[in-house]
């Protein structure tokens, strides 16, 4: 029964770390988020200890209960997000998902290169500035109740077309490091699939539940239009991640699917408890990730000073110049909540220590930069929409 | 990326197979549960083998979202249930709880010697005939809408009761395995930890939420009453594991405290979400545990079919005897509510395999077993709860 006792500690832990940090920062008037990474910064080995990297590695339990929390995270967002809003941002979305990728991979490249690594390693550290973690930042857009504005509908478009770049980008430097070389015509049928996945779902999806969705109250079960879409949200999780996207590319779909449907408010309501419940996992997750002691030394602490600014600036020149057709103000809030790498950014470290091609530190500086970014972003972009909002430019997406 | 489709493959197959087979039997007039319990199996390795026994071994994330999954059900039905409420059966819900653990402690330690059992291993196999599941009962109650009802709150209550007696006696009879002899006076204190703190955090709790529960929504946080209590509920259940009883038994307290509260309502609809995401998993989870190859002989049969016998006649004796003040219908529906053995008789199994009391094929059987009156009990009670509420003879805790 002890193994029990250490798991449902470990889970009362994180979930009241998870309350009181959110608590805290949003008394300092910061994102509750933010607070909810710091809680787990504080709980993990940087500080108390009281959750080891063994205990939140991939597979683990918690690992899990973060994935599942960040899955119905972006199935909430998907919720409020409909296809037709995403279509009239298409152009600009495209293009700042297509800048926030290459702008950040072409000065990750050179800086790393500058800093002593081959090229083909240099491009390897470069990929790890890319992707954006749609989950911070869509996290923060629902705090302030700024999903309905224009600029969010660009960001999650942009975040969409992101993860298709990183996928493909992730493929061509790991096979330049297993020394196969490069092979554009997989990676032309890599991209395809994905396109035609994300294409196939959310366009016939959409159709088939304004065509009618009285369906999903057929079966016997009270909850049964909750469970059903719940059902597609794990479905579609797991069928993006065979097509090589992220799972919450999935999720975020079938919650736009349903989004069409006119059960959509009461599925809405419903979700929030399981957002309450689970996506603390997630941030405080993502925060006990960290270790500070890794970086206690003024040179670490310079690298990562350097990787963060070339991280932020790069995200924020491509995802600003991408949406310039917004007017700059809105382009300054996409190219900021572009800026968040959380989990992506390790994930890529992790693989990047697996090959043999990062050391301790500088995984240990990727994995800070992409917190570290993640941390940043939420107060200003909450900020920058405050003041977007009381300045009376308030862009709507569905005016 | 491989493992994390894995856990999304198991995920989605885990939670489809809960819902077909849980609509399944609702449609056949059977409670859901029973079908979930039934698709488990057959998505386990009795059939399609797609869930593996390592992959629900304890600690695996599976492992642990059942016992969430169990904790939030167990959570449900406390905050449905009012201390006042089970103060007015408390001796007849005692009294079911210690006949309903004596007889079929007696009766499975006889039938354990005399099919050749030493005495001291005939007293660990019929630990595995004692323990109730109070989550499998609760959920027919609660799907019927009878939690209410005086054998429910009988029911309840007399699981508290036996999840005590059920830990203290696996205590001597693992003492007695271990050779370490009889320790009466640390025994005792066991059995005070457990009492103390059921009585001091029920009667406390109940208080503290009486007195005042405006300080749930003093936290900005808007979900504040509902991530408080969950807070709790993590909380308790962790407790309760450390003074050696169930987790379960914390959840049930941390509702019942939380029934006490001028939220209860909202808390009860917010809860809705969680359990439908979540309970599922426990029972799918649990049926996925059963080899149905290992029993196919028919020696095999043979044995489970006397086991199975016993343990459902020997608690129904217990509880019927217990509760016979109540009337003699009301007896057997509480009687037949202590039925089920579920998840408790698969970890007493275990740890008897594990301590080599128990060969492959008793586990097999007592696992089986322990699933069979799972699946029996549910649509007996049903049937017994319907025609008591046709008949009129409807009695109501708070009437």
């Amino acid at each position: 029964m002890h193994h029990a006792s250490d798991i449902l500690f470990s889970l009362f832990i994180v979930f009241l770390a998870a309350q009181l940090g959110g608590e805290l920062a949003q008394r300092l008037k910061l994102p509750g988020v933010v607070g909810q990474i710091a809680a787990g910064c504080a709980i993990g080995p940087s500080l108390l200890g009281w959750i080891t990297p063994a205990q939140v590695a991939t597979g683990t339990p918690l690992d899990v209960l973060a994935e599942i929390g960040v899955v119905l995270l972006l199935f909430s967002v998907g919720l409020e997000t409909r296809l037709d809003d995403l279509k009239k941002v298409g152009k600009v979305a495209v293009l700042v998902g297509v800048l926030g990728v290459l702008v950040p991979f072409g000065m990750g490249s050179l800086w790393a290169h500058g800093s002593g690594f081959s090229w083909d390693k240099s491009l390897f550290v470069a990929a790890a500035f890319v992707a954006t973690s749609a989950g911070i930042t869509a996290r923060v857009l629902q705090e302030l109740g700024a999903l309905q504005r224009i600029e969010s509908k660009v960001i999650l478009g942009a975040a969409v077309i992101d993860d298709i770049l990183a996928m493909l980008l992730l493929g061509v430097v790991v096979s330049l490091q297993s020394g196969g070389g490069f092979d554009p015509a997989h990676l032309l049928l890599v991209l395809a699939g994905a396109i035609g996945f994300i294409a196939v779902i959310g366009w016939g999806g959409t159709r088939v539940m304004r065509w009618n969705s009285g369906w999903l109250e057929k079966p016997l079960d009270p909850h049964s239009p909750l469970v059903i879409v719940l059902a597609l949200c794990l479905g579609l999780a797991w069928l993006s991640t065979l097509v090589g996207l992220a799972a919450i590319i999935g999720a975020f779909l079938a919650g736009m699917i349903a989004s069409e449907t006119r059960q959509q408010h009461t599925l809405e309501q419903q979700a929030m408890p399981l957002l309450a419940l689970l996506t603390p996992f997630f941030f405080v997750i993502t925060g006990s990730k960290i270790d500070l002691h890794e970086l206690a030394s003024p040179a670490a602490l310079l690298m990562l000073a350097a990787v963060t600014a070339i991280a932020i600036v790069s995200k924020l020149i491509g995802g600003w110049l991408g949406a310039l057709s917004l007017g700059r103000r809105s382009a300054t809030i996409v190219g900021f909540g572009m800026v968040p790498r959380g989990e992506v950014g390790v994930v890529i470290a992790s693989l990047g220590l697996a090959a043999g091609v990062f050391n301790d530190r500088i995984y240990a500086i990727i994995v800070a930069m992409s917190l570290l970014t993640a941390m940043v972003t939420p107060p200003l972009l909450a900020w920058l929409l405050r003041r977007a909002g009381r300045a009376g430019v308030e862009p709507q997406a569905d005016a």
